[in-house]
């Protein structure tokens, strides 16, 4: 349908006759009659003659007859009647049918994922429910050394670390748009990883599993998914997180990640966003960056794309990007000490001290003193 | 507690006494005798003497009398002893306890909004559970043009426009977290409007409304806001959305907004998003932007800010601004015909044609042909 589905005033003022203002002028001045009222919930309902005029309120339907609206500013109320100083041409501050939308357009394409504004567009339009696509994902962790952070009081059993993995993937899939469900955490045992992918590529669109994907380490999840696959990418010229890998199995994706969190979070926006924005016919979204001065050198090998964890912050009016020592792929505390992430490009060996790079935000910058 | 819990290996090979290594080179290898295998899920459970190395994956625990790791790149496999053809320094490729996160650390502020990884670095210390901030939000629709999309059967009524505002408020509150609720619409009736307010401050944080804040129009929800308000401000000088004010009824704000959804974004970002946010002693996240060359002058009233709705496109390398013909403060569709927006400061007349300026992207940026 149209919106505004008719012609109404985009201004408070009077609604008018564009002819009858033709010549009018500050020394010279065009009188109308005002005949009545139209507000926004209370439409005039008579029409507009000849030398006439009605009071109108922004978002108030035109009456029949008029074409034009004379701000209150270019007139004078003269009691029962308005001076107006100006001529104005037709549909002067007026919001025409259709303008807004017209019906036939394309509102919205397929893939737009659905901001706030987008709802008001579809309800503008008499739409309360339109079809989405919501992509069902799985998380499934593996590792005997593993624990789950309820089953902790405290510190973990000697040996033992906390999954904290699951948390960001799942954390990840749901800001997506995406339902993830987190299946549980299964040992080393290939025969179990089997049968759980097996189960929950029958109930979800793509899988998640976290560890049992190293090389010289457990590799259960791999050897599981090798000999399930129809099509399978594993080792990745990428710092952290080279472990991970993708595979087709009946036509699902199956996104075999790292078990250290920095490097399965390298990975998911490797392999699982983009899957998920194919599935829903999206596109990427936009991701804030600012430029700023590296404080330090940073060193990266050559022929790997090195995700180096960045401070950005102001001071003095310029913005700087500090390197934060690393050692290891599951170092989560240079996501919350950090606030950015530097991409290094596999042409590069690194940056120089001194160099402005671009750096992809994870919060807000904040001033130093 | 220390994360990691204790030393690990931070890359697959084997782990040595450091001080073993000393002279090691190609042409005159240190051997060392392999005592063992260290797993993440199964560590070795002697300890290593001179002489002697353990096998580590990457996350086993370090054997005690080991201070570093050879990664199998720099060691030979001669079965059941290894060959090391350089020193190693102390702690190579081991990440120390602590490292990641150390016991006492300040892991993170008050006021930050939990990501994805965030959940992950509680997990890691034993915390499945932490107090958060939560605001309670309503929303209030008032305006006797107005009807409810889902009392629309295709287009409404004669005079009548759908209530296209709420949703856009509604999603807006939730994308910052808020638990948001919209209690319905009310007619343009001072009292109604009044005892809605009264009944909604009781029950939630903040509230937003919406409508009956115009100038030369319905104004019924500014004297329901005037007859509560301890402090009202109305009447910004912006553009869109010059009729948005806010006000603080028994200490919690009320953000009086306009019923044209554009207008009433805008107030939302200028009233309600730093309301919530102080609340929660949250800090304004990043937004994503991108400079490009307008393909238009744009004009502007001095004095005002105004927000331009522009479309940004990339055409042979470059990215270029197209500002979007309005003339009314409800037109959602130059939201999703555009894609970005422009903040033309107050000092300012507007932006010449070739200029180059700085876009708030709202959805991604396409290729043109």
């Amino acid at each position: 349908m149209d919106v505004p589905p008719f012609d109404r005033a985009a201004f408070d003022g009077y609604a008018v006759r564009s002819a009858d203002t033709l010549g009018a002028s500050r020394s010279n001045p065009v009188v109308l009659k005002v005949v009545g009222r139209s507000m926004p919930g209370s439409p005039f309902s008579g029409s507009i003659k000849e030398g006439e005029a009605v009071e109108i309120a922004t978002g108030a339907p035109l009456p029949e007859g008029a074409d034009a609206v004379v701000p209150y500013e270019e007139a004078a109320d003269r009691g029962g009647v308005i001076e107006v100083y100006r001529p104005v041409p037709r549909y002067y501050y007026v919001s025409r049918r259709g303008e807004d939308l017209s019906r036939g357009e394309l509102v919205l394409r397929a893939g737009t994922r659905l901001r706030p504004w987008d709802l008001g567009v579809l309800a503008s339009m008499g739409m309360s429910r339109v079809p989405v696509y919501r992509v069902r994902a799985a998380v499934i962790s593996t590792g005997d050394e593993l624990v789950e952070v309820d089953d902790v009081r405290g510190a973990p059993p000697p040996g033992k670390v906390v999954n904290s993995t699951r948390f960001a993937l799942v954390g990840l899939f749901r800001e997506m748009g995406a339902d993830a469900e987190y299946l549980g955490l299964l040992p080393d045992d290939e025969e179990a990883i089997r049968r759980a992918l097996e189960k929950a590529l029958g109930d979800f669109d793509i899988v998640a599993t976290t560890g049992g994907a190293s090389v010289g380490g457990p590799d259960a999840t791999h050897k599981a998914v090798s000999s399930i696959a129809d099509f399978y990418v594993r080792g990745i010229a990428v710092r952290p997180g080279r472990p991970n890998g993708a595979a087709v199995v009946g036509g699902k994706p199956v996104v075999v990640l790292s078990g250290f969190p920095v490097a399965a979070i390298v990975g998911f926006e490797l392999f699982a966003r983009p899957a998920v924005l194919k599935m829903v016919g999206g596109k990427p979204e936009p991701s804030p960056t600012v430029k700023g001065i590296l404080t330090r050198r940073i060193t990266t090998p050559i022929n790997v794309r090195t995700y180096a964890r960045v401070r950005a912050y102001a001071k003095g009016g310029r913005i700087y990007v500090e390197p934060l020592a690393v050692t290891g792929s599951g170092v989560l505390s240079t996501l919350t000490r950090g606030n950015a992430i530097l991409v290094v490009p596999e042409n590069r060996e690194g940056y120089d001290e001194g160099e402005e790079v671009e750096v992809q935000l994870l919060r807000g910058i904040e001033e130093e003193p």
